[in-house]
């Protein structure tokens, strides 16, 4: 025979669990991958190469400042740059949020910096080159949106070449930083471009609109005298 | 003016890098997800819902015996489990292979345990019941491969069902004990599911034949009193 104590079944009912993750909400701007609509964007996406090897090694920031070096991490094991020793933390022979630090990245910036300030669009490109790995940073105000959406379509189309993205994320509605992630597909129709962003716990990949994502990138950052943010072009 | 010095510069040249990562080859029987093929199979894969929510959650494993911790994490955070309070370490508020484990858990398997053996199926499951998430092993050699076929689908299908598969490596043609992951899409006219396999640094996601998933599943278990492998469905 079973007794029901109203004390504790009434505590067992409270915790009404949310239905829903406790990521941050979308601006209706953006359209979340793992929406029904997000998802039909992927199907349809003009350019979308990137996407699938960069996917297989989406990855979480484990620190609040390091979109950069998550993001650094994500590209190299995507494009097979020859992998660190294995060893038993994160990585087991993958690129990782602590592998990637080396004592050619210490002297672009050290890990130290980077945990108080993140990377800005040049440090980025320094942490690569540091990897043997080709970089090329594009300040916003430098060009235009033309060339960034033809660029950076080319990029994702080619598998040999990734693009990296450095924007405020206030300018595409979000919470509200400077911040890193890669691009890793793009659809013509809504002409949107699909961030694979690595603070996955703040916020799920997005598809945003060309437009919004340049003015996003054409914003001073303070930590880079002031020189506008913008995009990365990585290859080996 | 510059030197060359014919030693350094035969150093320099000398460390030929391989065009592809270290990853295990894959049999011909299966089909790697970053590949052209893969790709198309995903594109036109009749089943997919799961593969979205997973994908944006998707995780190395941190320890050679951790894929089922590695899975967990992932599943929790694919279905919106209420997140753990945030910390400064892996997760910054997502399921983490170290969140994961609970004082809950332990009473299914010491995380000391687990990292010298790993987890049976029914372990597996009462993991995830131990976090509040009910949980039903069903082991090959009690069922079909008609059954989970079609049970497998509808879990794939349903969002808020997911499943995980417990199979042993060498079955599918891969190096080669037992091994769990999530499923996350099924392609109709090849009769193959897609695998994303937590083991990153060892082989990519793969598509593979559902008959010879469910021989792989097939196959007893020492650590589990020689009862065969088999697949978990969890639902909220």
């Amino acid at each position: 025979m079973k007794f029901l104590i109203p004390g504790l079944f009434g505590l067992a009912v409270l915790p009404l669990t949310p239905a829903f993750s406790e990521t941050l909400p979308l601006p209706q701007s953006l359209i979340a991958l793992n929406s029904t609509e997000g998802q039909s964007l992927l199907m349809e996406s003009e350019a979308q190469a990137d996407y699938f090897d960069l996917g297989i090694h989406f990855t979480n920031q484990v620190h609040p400042a390091f979109c950069g070096p998550a993001s650094i991490a994500m590209v190299l094991n995507a494009m097979d740059v020859p992998r660190p020793a294995s060893q038993m933390t994160l990585g087991l022979g993958l690129f990782d949020q602590e592998n990637v630090f080396t004592p050619q990245t210490e002297e672009v910036k050290p890990r130290a910096r980077i945990e108080r300030a993140g990377l800005t669009l040049d440090e980025l490109g320094g942490m690569f080159v540091a990897h043997g790995v080709s970089a090329a940073p594009h300040h916003a105000e430098d060009g235009t949106l033309d060339v960034f959406r033809e660029t950076a379509i080319a990029s994702i189309e080619d598998e040999e070449s990734f693009i990296l993205v450095n924007y405020l994320r206030a300018g595409i509605g979000q919470e509200k930083g400077g911040h890193i992630s890669p691009l890793a597909a793009y659809d013509a129709e809504t002409d949107r471009f699909l961030i694979l962003d690595v603070s996955r716990y703040k916020y799920p990949p997005v598809w945003v609109e060309a437009a919004t994502l340049f003015d996003a990138m054409n914003t001073p950052d303070s930590d880079n005298d002031g020189r506008s943010r913008g995009y990365l072009l990585v290859s080996r």
